[in-house]
C-alpha cells in the first residue's frame, strides 16, 4: 500500500496543518490503534483522554480543541469526521470507475437504451427493451430483466438481479447479489395443495435509494412494490410483495416485511425486527431490534420486544419478570403470615362454632 | 404501457361484461387506488362499502353481487380473485418463455442431456452429466454441479447454484439466487479447532416445489436433505442438512430449520421463525413468525413464542406479564394491610410471651 | 448410482472387515433406515439396540464393540464415526478438483498473479492486480474485485464475490452467493436525508475460515472487518462493518452482528442470534439461538434469551411466567382470606374508633 503526505492530506480535506507536512502515512485508523504512520481523528471533546494516548502520527481535529501533546501532528478542520471519511476514502481499494461501453463478454438483448457514459460489466445479461439512465454502472455478472428502467447515476454490484419490469430511480446503489422483483409468496390453500396466485405487479424504486447484499424485494401482486425516495436498506432484508416504505426510512440488516404493510417517512427499523402483513406504521416511528410488530402503529412511536410495544412498557415488563422470583417469595411469606395470624386469631377469639 | 379493452380483459377471464366494451384499461389496480382506466375486483360482501367509493372504470365481482352505482362497468363472474389474477398477468412485466435451445455464451460440460424444448440461458454453466427434463427454463447465469437432474416443466430463475448431485422434480421454481446443495455446516471440536465433518450427502426436491430468492439448503451430511411434493418455501429461508419436510407445507420468510428436523405435511412455520435441530414437528402444525421451537411437537398444534408453546398459553403468559404491574401493586397493598391487621391482634390478644 | 464392493471400502477407511468382501454396497445410510446394499455405522455403545435391529448389509462399528446377530458384515475401526465420513465421501456427488488453468468464458484483468495450480472457472471475473495462491479453486462466476488477495488451498463456490482489497488466507472456503466486502450500512442523519458515511476499509479473512451461502460481510468504514483463523460461519449470518471475531469461533445460520463488535476466541453463536453494535464478547462465550446481546458479555458466560442473560436466569425467569396463572390465584387467595380475618377481627376486638 502507497502512502501520501500529510500535506497532501490536509489539502485533500481543506485542514490547517500543524506539524511535519513531509510525514509519510500509510493510511487511517482509530484513535486506540493507530501507530505513528496512520492518521486518526477526535471528533468530540469526550475522546481527548484517547487523543493525549494515541501512537497516531497525526489526528484531524476541531479548529479549537486544546491539545497538551508536542509530538502529534494537528490537522485542524470544521468537521473531523468528514474530513476523515474523505483522508480514508483515499486509501481505499475500491472499484474504480469503468470506462464508458458495454464489456465484450457482455449480452444485450434487442432493443436496449443505453444513456450517455454507461458502463456494463463482465457478463452481464441486459433483457429486451431495458433503458439505462446516464453514467450508470453496471458491474459484472448483473442480470436485468426484459423491460427494466434505471436511472441516471446508479451503482448495480455484482450479480444484482433486476426481475422484469423493475424501476430504479436515479442515483441508487444496489449492492451484490441483492435480488428485487422475485415472485411475491402468493399461494391458496385448496384440496389438492398450495396454488399460485399470479404474481404480476413489479418493483418501484425511487431515488438515492441504497440497497444492500443478498437483500430481496418481491414484486407485488399487482400494481408496485415502492421504496421511496432516499430509504437506505441494509444487507439480507426481505420485502414482500406490496409493501410500501415511505421517504428516507432506513432497514437494518435482516429485517422481514410482510406482504403489503404500509411503512411512513423516516421510520427506523432495527436490525432482525419482523413486521406483519397488512399493518400501517407512521412516520418516525422506531423499531428497536428482534421485535416483531404485529399490529399497525401510530407516527412518532418508538417500539421493542415482540410483540412490539412502547419501549418503555416493554421495559418495564421485563423488569417486572425478573423481579419475579424475589415476588414469588414475597407472596410466600404473606401465606405464612397470614397462617400465623389466623392460627393466633382462633386461639384468643370465640370461633363461630362457638358462637353459634 | 400498452392498454386493453374491457371486451379482452372480460373474454381472458370468462367474464360476463356490463358495460363499455371498448374502454381502455391501462392496468389492474386494488378498489381503494384504481382511476378511471383501471380495473378492480370485488371478491366479497365485506368490501361492498369499498366498491360503491372506487374510481376504477371496471370491476371484476360475484355473478350475484347488487350495485348500486350505474358509471362503473361490472365483470361479473364466477371467482373473481382467480380472474383477477388472470387479468394482472395480461398486463404483468414478465419473463417471456425463451425460445428452446442453448444460449452461445452458455458452457455445457460433457455428457449432458437435454430434454425437448429446454431452454439455456446467456452465461449459464452446466456440469458434466447434468440431465435436464423437457421444457424446463434456466434464466441467465444458472450453475448446475455435475451430476444435476431437473425434471420437465422447472423454471430457475438468474443465478440459481445448484451443487453436484441435486435433484430436483418436475414443475419446480426456483428463484433468483438461491443455492441449493450447498455443505451443511458440520465441525467437530477438537484440540486445534474446528475439524470439518464431510457433507457428503445431496439435496432432493420433490415435484411442484416453490423455492425463493436467494433461500439455502444444504446437502445431507450422507443421504438426502428432503424438500416435499407440493411444499412452498419464501426468500432467504436457511435450511440446514438432512432436514426433511414433508408435503404441502408452507414456509415463509427468514425461517431457519436447523439440521435433522423433520416436519409432517401441511406444516405452516411463519417468518424468522427457527426450529432447533433433531426434532419432530407433526402434520399440520403451525408456528407463528419468530417463534423458537425447541422441542419435537404433536401434529396439528399451534404455536407462538420462543420456547414456542400452544398460542393460548403463550397469550396467557403475556397477558399476565402485562398485568405485573398491577398484581405486584395487590401484593404490596396485601403486605400493609397484614401488618396492620397483625398490630391490632397484638394489640388486643396476650403475646405469646405473656402467655409463656 | 454406482456400487463398491466391501473389500474396497474397509481399504478406503483402514477397517478390518468381518464378512462377505464382494457384497456390492449402494451407497451410506444411518442405522435406522439403511437397507441390505447399504452401509451405516455405530459409534457407541448407546446405538447398540439400533445396531441389533438395523436392515444395513454392513456396519462401522468400534473394534471392541461385542455383537449378537451374525448376518451382519463387520468393519471394525478405531473411529467410526471418521471412517464413515471417509466412506460417505466416496460415494458424495461432489464437485471434483478440476484441471488447472483459466476457463476460456472466463475474464481475467490486467496484471493478476496466479499461483501453481491455480483454477478460474467458467464466467468468472478477476479484477486488476488480483493475487491468487497455490491450488486455489474459483467456481463458475466468481468475481474478485481490484486487489482482492487470496492464499493457496481455498475454494470459493460459484457466484462468490468479492469487492475490491478483501484478503482471504489459505485454506478457506467460501459457498456460493456469499459476499466479502460490500459497503458497511452508515448514514448520517441530516436535514435533506440520509448521507452515506464513505466506507473505505476492508475485509479480512484468516487462515481456515469457511463462510456459508449468501453469507454478507461488510467491509470497514476504515481498517478492516476481521475474522479470526479457523472460524466458522453458516448461511446467511450477517456480519456488519468493523466487526472482529476472535480464532476458532462458530456462527450459526441466520446470526447477525451489529457494527464495531468485538468477539473474542471460541464464541459460539447460535441460529438467528443477534448482537448490538460496539460491545465487546469474551472468549468461549456461549449464546442460544433468537437471543438479542444488547451488552458485553465476559469471557465463558452462556447466554439466552432478548435481551440476553445467563441462561439460568432466563430459564428462571420463563418458569416463573408460566406459573404466574397460579400464582396470581394464590394472591387472589390471599386477599379473600385477609378480608375474612379482618372481618373476624373487627367483630371480636374494639375497633380503633372505640378505643378513641
Amino acid at each position: 500500500m502507497s502512502t501520501r503526505t500529510l500535506h497532501s492530506l490536509a489539502t485533500a480535506c481543506g485542514a490547517s496543518l500543524e506539524g511535519n507536512a513531509a510525514l509519510a502515512i500509510r493510511g487511517p485508523a482509530n484513535l486506540r490503534d493507530a501507530l505513528a504512520d496512520e492518521i486518526s481523528f477526535c471528533g468530540a471533546a469526550r475522546f481527548r483522554a484517547e487523543l493525549e494516548r494515541t501512537r497516531a502520527g497525526a489526528v484531524l481535529l476541531p479548529r479549537d480543541m486544546t491539545v497538551e501533546r508536542k509530538d502529534l501532528a494537528l490537522l485542524r478542520c470544521d468537521d473531523p469526521s468528514k474530513a476523515f471519511s474523505q483522508v480514508v476514502a483515499l486509501f481505499a481499494p475500491q472499484y474504480q470507475r469503468p470506462a464508458p461501453g458495454v464489456h465484450p463478454s457482455a449480452v444485450l438483448e434487442a432493443g436496449c437504451e443505453l444513456g450517455e457514459g454507461v458502463s456494463i460489466g463482465a457478463q452481464c445479461h441486459v433483457g429486451a427493451r431495458v433503458r439505462i439512465g446516464a453514467r450508470t454502472i453496471l458491474r459484472a455478472g448483473v442480470e436485468l430483466g426484459e423491460g427494466v428502467q434505471i436511472g441516471a447515476d446508479c451503482e448495480l454490484y455484482p450479480r444484482v438481479v433486476l426481475y422484469p419490469g423493475v424501476q430504479l430511480g436515479a442515483r441508487c446503489v444496489v449492492h451484490a447479489g441483492a435480488v428485487l422483483g422475485s415472485d411475491g409468496h402468493g399461494f391458496e390453500p385448496t384440496a389438492r395443495g398450495w396454488v399460485k396466485i399470479a404474481q404480476s405487479g413489479s418493483v418501484l424504486i425511487e431515488d438515492e435509494v441504497e440497497i444492500g447484499a443478498n437483500t430481496t424485494i418481491d414484486r407485488a401482486r399487482f400494481g408496485v412494490t415502492r421504496i421511496g425516495r432516499g430509504t437506505k436498506i441494509d444487507n439480507l432484508v426481505h420485502i414482500a410483495h406490496n409493501v410500501v416504505i415511505g421517504e428516507n426510512s432506513m432497514i437494518i440488516a435482516q429485517v422481514g416485511i410482510a406482504g403489503s404493510t404500509r411503512l411512513g417517512r423516516g421510520v427506523v427499523l432495527g436490525g432482525q425486527a419482523g413486521l406483519a402483513g397488512h399493518i400501517d406504521v407512521g412516520d418516525g416511528v422506531r423499531v428497536g431490534g428482534q421485535s416483531g410488530v404485529t399490529a399497525s402503529v401510530a407516527a412518532g412511536q418508538e417500539l421493542w420486544g415482540t410483540p412490539a410495544r412502547p419501549i418503555k412498557q416493554t421495559l418495564r415488563t421485563m423488569a417486572h419478570a425478573n423481579r419475579a422470583a424475589k415476588f414469588e417469595q414475597r407472596v410466600q411469606d404473606l401465606e405464612r403470615r397470614l397462617a400465623e395470624l389466623a392460627a393466633r386469631c382462633d386461639a384468643h377469639t370465640p370461633s363461630s362454632k362457638e358462637q353459634g
